[in-house]
């Protein structure tokens, strides 16, 4: 027998007698366990304020007397119904235990309501967040504020308290997101399923729906426990050319606002740890030039209440200086020079600095112009903040003392000898850590349909590694369990994310993927075969908008060879055709059969956007099948090969190029570097995601062409070698008309309007 | 009767039986009210790992078989003698109800637990927060861990998700701070008692831990209820030279570690809006230099799915340029050209980029190089972040709605016809409000001793107004109820933080203070007197360490002018003497003697840091007393004055200037300023904090001087005009050996060192 205690039941019907007489309030829906229910709750609901969302057979008389009877089991439909009477209407819903109702809860979700839950099968994460308390529209605060003040006038018992900071805790949770704190030393299991994401075509909304409707499939339609974990949008998108990133239609991620805003402040700690590295690296170049070693010493390590001591960083760094000395007034001349100076090259800086804005105007700047610099000014440029190599080691991070080392590790320049000087040198790992520990935790969020969702790490696999985190696919494997499933995103097409979803983080992880799904669209497909180009703004030529089945048939080339890359590492590979309402039958079954043809295990059309879970149920279902075959998974190149073989290697079998052609600049970098012993990291490309090739109007499967390596960097932290093809933008621009305009916050209901 | 649950009791007595063999755990205090107490629990926990730290009688057996009896009440030095001997041992602390030992908590929290509780005699607060559930050196994650997944194995029942909701709240808490959420429209009844804070000398700690020395005294202590507001420290002093900003020794808010870094992320919230506004005034030039009218109107207002239509933004303006239309196909050419153009010229621009690091590179850089820019660069610069308008405005507003159109009133440059440019015109107003929804609502924290403390807006009164916000402020004084008090912190001296509280905040509330507390310490009054400076690092001169009772008396000119400055304002003044262990008593009674003498209501020693709220008693009790006096608040001018007259009103009677002195730039920026209708704002003046003149090293009474103005700037939505005194840099930079040498991270435990 479940129940409530005696005196929360009060409050509650003490609560529901006064909103019977609230004017303000049009409905109250009770969702409650079966057996929570007692006559005193159903006797307290005034006839016209019913809303009562719980039981199958009665789904509730509706606000102000407009009696609404519906004696349906509550389906989608019949709940989107009876919602659509309720938009703009106060409700407030009180409470509740027991398994929840998937279809009522995710249609509230859509009008605004903010409820957690989870469709698992085991009661695992179901237990931990089955309370909801909530209102549609989000005008909580008032009548929550004032079920809290009752509450608060009882003397406290544990379960009140309980009850009252469980309540507290959903507000929390409504504003905020939950920010999931795992302990980091879980003793990982290998995974037995773990579903990579990629897709043909970028600049269609596409993957993100895919990950939430193949996930919402799993677990709320075939009952297999799945976890999605997608990556973190930058703000610059958001607020720029492409909008929020939280998948669309019915396959989103919720509360979506939070998850294209600041969420839980990831890319803002990566801003400013980066920032503070580079303002370090230039303001020691000026202290050094500007003091004598006795200066600096004297500054560097300081008479404090009369003593005088080396900080641990210092301490290792006068070990890796092979000074092995303790009490700094022992350091003879020679040893104090070799420790104050870093003696950084300015012209070697690949340390730039970040900003999660499109600023273009930051592409190129020159710094320290002010006359406090003294005439050390110098050439700098502003990247967008998720190309930050702080962004790549967050995405792969192990844990936070992992993540520590790979921060001090991080190569900022060369010194006047050409060695490498880090972050350790410039004494701020430690504080860059400190900055980072929270953001090495993933987000929990979770879909329209409840699904558990981790969000962690940033997108922009071109110009980063844009993969999801190590960390949130490890938590989530081990919270899915024996046969569950984790989907992850692996940004831009096979050629580039997955790529580097293989070959860098399957190699940092250690994980195995069972699947890939390859994510393609007619349109898409359309434009590789030759269609005209598509503008933003423009109408839609009618080859889209049309059934062409030439087009369709040509552009599968592409689409043919993402399958062919995919196979190179040895999974098996289902393609998820996202299906628009201008696509006709036969173009989807042309690109199933053609897909199917050049080696997929499968290929089939989903319509979550429009049917959520229910609408990639067939996706699941060929999903679970790919993921149960033998797997013959491999890397693309062994990582002893040196670094221009590998880049070759990546060309060749992945982009179709010819062969690869090294810039001055290139060549002299990659034999710093394989000096320096870098060469055995694995190679981050920094492409354009448009093309197979370096050129982003190439489509189809272009042949023949020299790939051109510009420059090639280091990102020793994240642990990769990153070779620039051709000129490759590091920071986006606001287009004429940016998304901002349509972007508002209504003042009185908080709520914020077209952000998607 | 209260008491758990009895499947809550099995559990907590199953975990203390597996705590009995964990080697790892050296004692279990158990924290429980007293009827809570069951012989189950009591008879579970072994002897030699008993820590009872709940009943009067028997604060309990310690630790590994080392007993430790003590029989006398919990005070705090009996409870830190046990506490210091648990120190680096893992203790678990399960559960609690009932009334909560206040030493005892706040013991645990200087330890690195983390409760949360309040001392208030109501049980508003209260009731909302006494649960804590934590460990010791905070390795909580494992062993709350294992509870949850032991509860979570049983069915769950509303109780038991309560309970561990709530459990999860209290993980929650530890990490991201309560963000405390608000319904913005309360009906604040004006203020009883508000007392405001400032400091005579500002490099000194002092402002911040008598405020929370002074809370804390009035709680803990004379059972007053109280309200800490404070600002949120900025990463730049934190990482750059000042360190921390959370009070200090036994006066400190807690958790420290989050208030001094990313907080709830209310300053990366207002760079990111700051920056977006940025990007969009250069983006926005760059388009309309290289697109014709018809291109620039095509983009504007495209034809989305056939249909071509303004935005509400883009209606507004229309609006306002008289334009009377709403269908995008009936504009004049003459028309479309007015609208689509803000003609910005871009040496007005006055809208400048923030970053929340110290780097001094970016003071005076040129941005736009790369040659997507098309040869549009410029001069422009960095400032640190709190010193954004919107900090201004963060702390100035009073609701969402105000916020929005002091957003949209910013004016970031002027239009070639010399009318102001705004936010608004640019589109963005939405997108900035967007960005700051969450960042509106003050951060609940709390002092060692329980007290609450609300941090909102930020520093640096020297270059902003610096002062804590409005809406804690309200919201404060509305919970601490008749008879309670408000502590809000006004930073950087009488001349700066104060004047600039009374006349732009107060101004702005309506609120009236009734006591204001000046702080002052020794050292700072005998720099005042003459003595040497004092160098960071350098040993302190024996001028400082010894007592010279001639120097104090000299020094305290300043505190008298000081004095002076606030009885302007007709508000008793209540000094604060910040005692260190190197001042002599004679000092002491010196300085309170002089201080009297020069008008104050009251001044006393404070040993807060030492002994917490009770250092501070005698103090809260003056200013108890000093709030009971009538009270005659007045501003110091008109608004209708001209911008100069309130100008020299400021520098004559604050600063003791002899006059002030215009730039050209100055005079002219006044007399656009006055034509544009902005000149009935109030003055925000940019001055050092170092010196009551604009010379840093003129310390006592400077007299005599002509106050240069050599630049006057407005900050229309924040509603004040902006004169630069000489020349004050926006953007700090790194020393030499900045704050983060020490700082760093322990991975095992999660432990911040070094920031403080």
């Amino acid at each position: 027998q479940t129940s409530f205690p005696p005196f929360i039941l009060s409050i509650i019907v003490g609560e529901i007698l006064r909103l019977n007489e609230d004017p303000t309030v049009h409905g109250v829906a009770l969702h409650l366990s079966e057996n929570a229910y007692s006559n005193k709750i159903l006797n307290a609901v005034k006839p016209e304020k019913d809303v009562d969302g719980v039981s199958d057979v009665n789904l509730g008389r509706l606000v102000r007397g407009d009696t609404y009877n519906c004696s349906i089991s509550p389906t989608a439909s019949a709940v989107m119904e009876l919602l659509e009477k309720l938009d703009g209407k106060k409700v407030l819903l009180v409470g509740t235990c027991g398994p929840l109702e998937a279809s009522l809860q995710c249609l509230l979700q859509r009008k605004g309501a903010m409820t957690m839950s989870c469709q698992w099968k085991t009661q695992q994460l179901q237990s931990k967040v089955n309370i909801f308390l909530c209102q549609i529209i989000r005008s909580h605060s008032a009548t929550l504020q004032c079920i809290l003040s009752k509450l608060m006038k009882l003397s406290p018992t544990p379960t009140c308290t309980a009850f009252l900071n469980s309540a507290i805790w959903i507000w929390l949770n409504i504003h905020i997101v939950l920010h999931f704190i795992f302990p980091f030393r879980m003793n990982f299991k290998q995974a037995n399923k773990i579903s990579s994401l990629s897709e043909i075509f970028s600049n269609l909304k596409g993957k993100s729906t895919v990950t939430i409707g193949l996930v919402q499939a799993l677990t709320a339609h075939l009952n297999v426990n799945s976890f999605a974990c997608l990556r973190q949008p930058s703000q610059g998108p958001t607020f720029g050319v492409k909008g929020g990133a939280a998948g669309g239609g019915y396959a989103q991620v919720i509360p979506m606002e939070e998850f294209n805003l600041h969420l839980t402040g990831d890319i803002h700690a990566i801003t400013a740890a980066n920032n503070l590295l580079a303002a370090a690296v230039d303001a020691r170049i000026l202290h050094e030039s500007t003091q004598s070693d006795k200066a600096l010493y004297n500054r560097l390590v300081p008479v404090v209440n009369g003593v005088r001591e080396f900080s641990s960083i210092q301490l290792a760094r006068l070990k890796r200086l092979g000074i092995n000395k303790t009490d700094p007034g022992t350091l003879t001349a020679d040893e104090i020079s070799k420790f104050v100076r870093l003696d950084i090259d300015p012209s070697t800086i690949t340390w730039q600095r970040v900003l999660d804005t499109n600023d273009r105007f930051l592409r190129k700047i020159t710094i320290g112009q002010a006359n406090t610099e003294k005439g050390f000014f110098r050439q700098a440029q502003f990247d967008i903040a998720v190309a930050s190599e702080i962004m790549a080691i967050l995405a792969l991070t192990t844990s936070l003392a992992d993540m520590k080392e790979r921060l001090g590790k991080m190569v900022v320049a060369n010194d006047k000898n050409g060695q490498p000087v880090t972050a350790e040198d410039l004494g701020v790992t430690g504080a860059l850590a400190v900055l980072m520990k929270d953001a090495i935790k993933p987000t929990l969020m979770q879909t329209l349909e409840g699904t558990p969702v981790f969000v962690h790490a940033g997108p922009f696999a071109n110009i980063a590694h844009g993969n999801s985190s190590v960390l949130a696919d490890k938590i989530a494997l081990k919270l899915v369990g024996e046969g569950g499933f984790v989907v992850t995103e692996a940004g831009f097409g096979a050629d580039i994310g997955m790529e580097k979803f293989f070959n860098i983080k399957c190699r940092t992880s250690g994980l195995v993927p069972s699947v890939v799904v390859l994510v393609a669209t007619v349109r898409a497909l359309k434009m590789h075969g030759g269609g005209p180009n598509v503008t933003a703004g423009a109408p839609l030529k009618k080859e889209y908008t049309e059934e062409n089945l030439q087009l369709v048939a040509d552009g599968c080339c592409n689409l043919q060879k993402q399958i062919q890359i995919a196979q190179l590492f040895g999974v098996p590979v289902v393609v998820a055709l996202n299906v628009f309402k201008t696509d006709s039958h036969a173009e989807v079954d042309l690109v199933c059969e053609i897909a199917k043809q050049s080696g997929a295990f499968d290929a089939v059309p989903c319509n979550h956007w429009s049917a959520g879970g229910r609408g990639a149920v067939e996706l699941a279902q060929a999903v679970r099948k790919a993921a149960s075959q033998e797997n013959s998974f491999k890397y693309l190149y062994n990582l002893e090969l040196p670094i221009i073989e590998k880049i070759r290697i990546i060309a060749q079998k992945v982009y179709g190029a010819e062969d690869i052609e090294l810039s001055p600049v290139a060549q002299s970098q990659i034999s710093r570097y394989s000096k320096q012993g870098f060469g055995n990291l694995p190679i981050c490309m920094a492409k354009t995601h448009l093309s197979l090739s370096h050129q982003p109007e190439r489509k189809g499967v272009p042949t023949g062409f020299i790939l051109p390596i510009s420059d090639v960097r280091a990102s020793i932290g994240a642990g990769f070698i990153y070779p620039l093809v051709g000129t490759m933008s590091t920071m986006p621009g606001l287009p004429t008309r940016p998304c901002f305009y349509d972007i508002d916050l209504d003042p009185d209901t908080e709520q914020v309007k077209g952000l998607f």
